[in-house]
């Protein structure tokens, strides 16, 4: 390691705070389009609790997509492997909410972290609940994994989803034309819509990922979340599809699982060793956080982190 | 660890030797089709040099789509970061030999390890060379990597491809009227089918992929075969694109980098750990070696060797 | 003509009575799907009036996409040629309710007699109206066209399209995110629905058709429905869009103008001489009626009715 | 019809020689590249063969695509309806050169009129043969044909396609590779590339055109060159895949089966009534004839030839 991991933390988010290309901020949910470019903001939890947080590290930002993991998770507690024959695990090859894969693969979704593979986690998620019960439940299970029950969902932003989401409500109807949606499409999105609208802090972020580090345990509880298989299969389906189309690229840069937002926010997870949560609002061109990747790509670089290198 | 390395080793050869579903041997290139089904060979190489062969591991196959590894390293080498204005970093998204990608994307294959990819890359190690000087340094260069003078290129399977090969000279003029071949395509191809026409033994071949281990250093020599970033980079091209459109589902089952091919062949690598081959010429849907991914599963499940584990 | 045009019409329905092969009635509409395959309808309106009417040409069904045709003629008169900048003039080469060209082409659809390009048709025809009155205002035109104040909308048909049309509202609401359709989307495809739900004989379509003969002018009333070019494009379409993807075979076989739907319905036009409807609801693969297709091909051969033959 | 034709003729050809708006010359062929977009060529016959020839109607143009009708009409003699099992009849509704639908399709084009349909009908043309002698044929077809020995083929032309084709080559590569071309490509496209650089007049193409609206016969003959149901179909094809992606766009502006090359040749037919041939190389966005299509749409709107149309 080059330096100590404060210095570490620190000097990336002194770098990123001067950094001339910020991306471009999401504007097609109204109120993510008001977010300054020029936040930024992380988070590091080493595996012995040691947390580094640095910049606009604890100011809560909408985790959008970021919560797909956590749905994902929820809903493999619920069903088991049963959630594999309406998911993929495949990357797409396509933007994340196109539409054309599900015509020519039946209406399975490529992946649970695309849009029609996450709203098919909502569908298992809702079950025979109300969706009030199902978002309380997925609320209550973020605030557990970051031991903080002071996150909240956002429901200006669930709002706004639902009443623009038209791409969205066109992929819930068109698996539920292939039967893949079980519920009145209404229903099925009121959970995605609420679950992306989760708001956290990068603090908060990365004290969620921990279990994801520790092969299932919630270090701070003790508690097994996961089956060690899975919170490894979990982290592989990070890896290859968590970005999106640029999810290659992103494995190739960075080398760690990670999931990104549309809000700008993205948790990474290097297995043993930490949980990380970097946010910054301005988008590359696949729809991921242009500084929140260089400040992963430089943080990797000093710590040698990446799951490719030989330690 | 659940045992000692040698008994784990010699268990999977001993259970993949009597497993009863073996896949489907590849056909379409006519000496792959007489290769037995029953066939399964395995070698791991530890850090430290200690190696472990089992089955058939000291019996030459035609690796075929793992020489792909061979190809990217031996040009990076050449050309440096320039390769990337002609190959993508993506996976496909689809099959391996398909050409819908290049039509909608203007010629740039979308991954080194698909054909179209692997074409380009033969294209770019061909230079201002002569197809001779080309096949024969490649020769060499996997020679190197692996110690052994013996290895050697089956003309027949290379012949037998160039006889057959319709669909890579589709997909090699199909990138020349992009401009994004620069030989006739003859000659390009005469490169890349003897490239896959590389016969290795499961000993040779882990032997060979120790550099992507050691971050790019031959540990036999103590050369740099590729930088350590480099190094990194093509672990992370295997892990997302390395076995075409069944690459996630390698990631989730196996969660080790890793290259196939239609031999029936598979290199891993556990970076900073092991290097291994596989091999077991029956193909699952995907076109990856059905009994190749279950060792190598059930070898990470018992060695805990997954990067996506706590360790 | 190889015989007199009652013989002949009387002829082919008797042949079709007869014929083996009579494709499946489709299901995913359930009041459809328990129409029997046994029926056979055929009615020719010639150039003078003079009608034939043949086998059940008398008897209601559901018109489903034919009624496509009379919306698109009321659409072109209330707005005009503005209607081509949000729905294209191409035949779309897959099928009739395929979603993957609508991404490609940013939600325009290719042409109007694709559900897509009729549900923006429907979402013009809506206006600032209510949807009651613009399903009137459907009807009555019908009527009109028709000379029949008898004609009705089922309304079982379209309450059971409205539950079951998934499909429908996934392309509603995937046109609408791109901005094209206007009104939220139950109301656009309330107009749709109710327009597939038209229920008329042969006898009654084939009356409603007579302008599409005459170049615009329906020749009971002397009223221009559309000018005479517009009869003519309207038939282009036709000849060119209208079986989905098998209109290439319909203008091979049958050489005709002609719009089917999947009540098993087809409005036939040959220019300045007949207006002809068939029925038979057991559709081919492409999901055209396959004795309907059958019967013109039968009179097209014998009358040498065809657009493309000398007379 | 608004004037006598001789009138009608002349004052489109003066209308075209003033046209502003004049497309873009084809440059992928380097001797296309040098004609001047200033050329306007027209020519019809009557059905009587009273023949109107106006602007550089006598100047010869590489004829391209629209030699694909008249090696379908000798193919279809050779093979018989067998050539269907080998070639769809459907509009494609993609590019002239398009190769993502032969991969879903399996290796079947579309329709013979866009570029991998036109190479299996030069497949199916070579035969038992040698391409010299199949060059040979058809070439002594078309002159037979138009009555005029004089007409050739552009060797330098068809030399600068074989040198340039990459994309062609691709596509029979591709068609090979799926069991649809039976020859070695060279061969077969060696048959394609001399077809299409036919070098003929407007009145030469209008002259060969004749059969088509006679009912398959020659009328200076009295010889069957297809039976009457053929040149039928061949008019539908035309209709409906005659100008590539712009197909439906020429039936609704012109309503004439009509056949387009990337010279800006245009061979239309009006079944009955005439063959008209049109010639300016500017093209539009669709690879057709801009000053082509326009003539041929205004010549339509002054004679109402329109097959669309009452008389």
């Amino acid at each position: 390691m080059n330096g100590t991991l404060p210095t570490i933390v620190a000097d990336i988010a002194a770098e990123m705070a001067d950094a001339p290309d910020r991306g471009t901020v999401a504007d097609y949910i109204p109120p993510l389009a008001c977010v300054s470019p020029s936040r930024f903001g992380m988070a590091v939890v080493e595996a012995d609790g040691t947390t580094h947080v640095a910049g606009d590290g604890d100011m809560p930002f909408s985790i959008q997509s970021v919560s797909k993991v956590f749905g994902l998770t929820l809903a493999l507690g619920m069903v088991g492997d049963a959630l594999w024959k309406r998911v993929g695990r495949e990357p797409s090859g396509s933007a994340f909410n196109s539409i054309v894969q599900l015509e020519t693969e039946q209406g399975i979704p490529r992946n649970p972290f695309i849009n029609a593979g996450a709203i098919v986690v909502s569908d298992l998620l809702l079950g025979r609940h109300e969706p009030g019960e199902t978002i309380g439940e997925i609320l209550r299970f973020v605030r557990g994994l970051a031991g903080d029950e002071s996150i909240v969902i956002d429901n200006v932003v669930a709002q706004a989803e639902a009443d623009t989401g038209y791409r969205n409500m066109a992929l819930a109807q068109y698996m539920r034309a292939f039967g893949n949606i079980h519920h009145p499409v209404e229903r099925t999105l009121g959970i995605y819509f609420h679950q992306c609208a989760l708001a956290m802090s990068c603090r908060q972020l990365a004290l969620a990922g921990r279990y994801l580090m520790h092969g299932g345990v919630n270090p701070e509880t003790g508690r097994t979340i996961v089956s060690r298989q899975r919170a490894r299969r979990i982290n592989a389906l990070m890896m290859t599809c968590g970005h999106y189309d640029g999810s290659g690229e992103f494995a190739f840069r960075v080398g760690l699982p990670g999931k990104s937002g549309v809000g700008g926010g993205i948790l990474a997870v290097a297995p043993g060793i930490a949980s990380i949560a970097v946010w910054s609002p301005g988008l590359n061109a696949r729809g991921n956080s242009q500084l929140g990747t260089l400040a992963l790509e430089r943080l990797v670089q000093r710590t040698g982190w990446s799951v490719f290198d030989p330690e």
